[in-house]
């Protein structure tokens, strides 16, 4: 157990989630270096901090703008001074098509869509604006979530955009699997066809996402823009992904060891409460970095429960251990703060102000 | 899609976590009566619900005091005027001992304690309070959580809290498996047994736990008092349980159709961030009231999966259905309010002020 271990569960009790800034820094170096040698522009997805503060550090280090899966939390980013904004999402819906006009008046937004209902709702919140709204049209490339099957649904809907009062058809986005690339490529590529034969010009924006694909940014010719989420903190699914390494892992869980009732279990005071039921298909519910022969082999709200068996070094009931969780994004949501340390060294809190925005 | 529906997403968006308050003011009696039935003690989980009025409604239909997991829960319903917690977990660590014996100042505390370190702080917090602490031991039938496993470690724990100064041995804690109340029996018998051997009194406080264990309560002589969280609401694993109907559930999700990109498929804007990844072990994650052929099939933070192959009826882009959650609690703790109706009539907000409340 580390003095800073003990600062953290004297200041604030556990368990706490604790971001690393010097790696964080390094993250977004790393995105952004990456993103500079493919030639792409860097709109990092703020889903992983929820943080205005780091979304303006990401822009600083040369990011174009940001991207935000809700509205609330484009608010949150906007009240922060980011005004570049894509919403990867179909807005639907008077309420949300309200907020989106209101936010279009101060900053700059973009937002996708996949399906006519989407796109024909569009207009109002342009009208609140007072100016053209950018859509892009989102294309499924084998994830099969949302956005069109094939290019000439693609090119309808950017038909359907151009011809909309008050949209301005600016491109596409898709999230391709990490194994997907040649698949996007034809679908973009007939696409742009497509649009040429429409009277339509080229996309402004193809916009390609996912962290697991970093490696793969530059691989889609055309491509303008990548968004990529998790790398800012990293965490175990990365590491399984061979895109990052434990050192990478900017977030941790700092955890107390709270029962041994046997000898080969024992109770985390972390649950799926902090560290989600996400297992991001992985083995265990997290790596505990000085038990890394231990396993979190289930959870209840507020327990986590330590299998010790294949563990011969065991630790004891008042112990606090340090957790990488297997999916980053999903914990950052569960606090209202992060705590953050620069190696050995508390520092303090950073709100995730765009915490818990559903809609 | 009801008038009822359309407002809520109209006034809130969606996805909108709503309850029903009088499916709720229904399930708070129902419980009291079966407590009253069995001649138990009711100590109601507030895990479920997070909200200090709840408690206070719980409280007002005959509940004895309350139980919560955490300090942070207990805080906040002591500032919401309950004045009678046990927190059912082991309370380690400085920071932790201090605010328990500024908790213990102002209302009736009791705390759960598996182990001999657990119990050694204690006494700070009791001195810090000014006034002995009431301690009951957790005791492991069969769960395989928190708990000394033999009635002889409950004996040996329950001397060590009568012999510390201002710790007061209230009496024994466990959450009893649905099918482990026998052994349970055996269990509080030899450590009754064992109290008498070592010249101590009998416990004043046996407190089982679970919703799944309503209709078990009273079968546990001696038993004093039950704790019960999901039934204040219910949900699709109180369904599968058996204890509990569909008309019993009085949270319900109010999510959006946003996508239909193939015809067998769709995207609900309802996800992990709001559904979470807990299935309780059922199939699916959640139960769509107009479409109940319809499964969520997987999650992605921010879309849930609709697999619409087997259901004859399929929703349209735009469409606003009803989910609902596999388990309420974890979905309650996603978000900062719950929607309020009655019937067909939206009434208002309720703050989840307990929400995130992770020390």
């Amino acid at each position: 157990m580390t003095a800073l271990a003990e600062e953290i569960a004297r200041t604030y009790g556990t368990p706490a989630v604790v971001i690393d800034l010097d790696k964080v820094e390094a993250n977004i170096a790393r995105l952004q270096a990456a993103c500079d040698a493919a030639g792409i522009a860097n709109r990092p997805h703020i889903k992983t901090h929820k943080s205005p503060e780091l979304a303006r550090l990401q822009r600083e280090a040369g990011a174009r703008g940001i991207t935000c899966q809700k509205l609330g939390e484009a608010e949150v980013m906007a009240d922060g001074g980011l005004d570049d904004i894509l919403i990867s999402y179909n807005i639907l819906g008077e309420e949300k098509l309200g907020r989106l006009g209101a936010l279009q008046r101060r900053v700059r937004m973009i937002v996708a869509a996949d399906n006519p209902v989407t796109i024909s709702g569009l207009p109002k919140a342009a009208e609140i604006a007072g100016r053209n709204l950018e859509v892009v049209v989102e294309c499924d490339t084998g994830r099969q979530r949302a956005g069109v099957e094939t290019p000439a649904e693609a090119v309808e809907l950017a038909k359907m955009i151009a011809g909309s009062k008050g949209l301005t058809f600016a491109g596409f986005m898709m999230y391709p699997p990490e194994d997907g690339w040649e698949r996007t490529q034809r679908f973009l590529d007939t696409a742009n066809a497509g649009l040429r034969d429409a009277g339509l010009e080229a996309p402004g924006m193809v916009s390609t996402g996912g962290s697991p694909n970093i490696p793969n940014m530059g691989k889609l010719k055309g491509s303008t823009e990548h968004r990529s989420g998790t790398s800012i903190f990293n965490d175990r699914m990365q590491v399984a992904a061979g895109v990052a390494t434990l050192d990478d892992c900017a977030l941790s869980v700092y955890a107390t060891v709270v029962s041994r009732a046997g000898p080969e279990r024992g109770i985390l005071d972390s649950g799926s409460k902090t560290l989600t039921s996400d297992t991001g298909g992985l083995e265990g519910h997290g790596y505990i970095l000085e038990y890394p022969a231990a396993k979190i082999a289930k959870f209840a709200e507020e327990h986590g429960f330590l299998d010790l068996s294949a563990s011969n070094d065991r630790p004891k009931v008042g112990e606090v251990v340090r957790i990488i969780p297997n999916h980053v994004c999903v914990v950052v949501n569960m606090v209202d703060r992060l705590i953050t340390v620069r190696g050995d060294k508390l520092i303090g809190e950073l709100p995730v102000a765009a915490r818990g925005k559903l809609t």
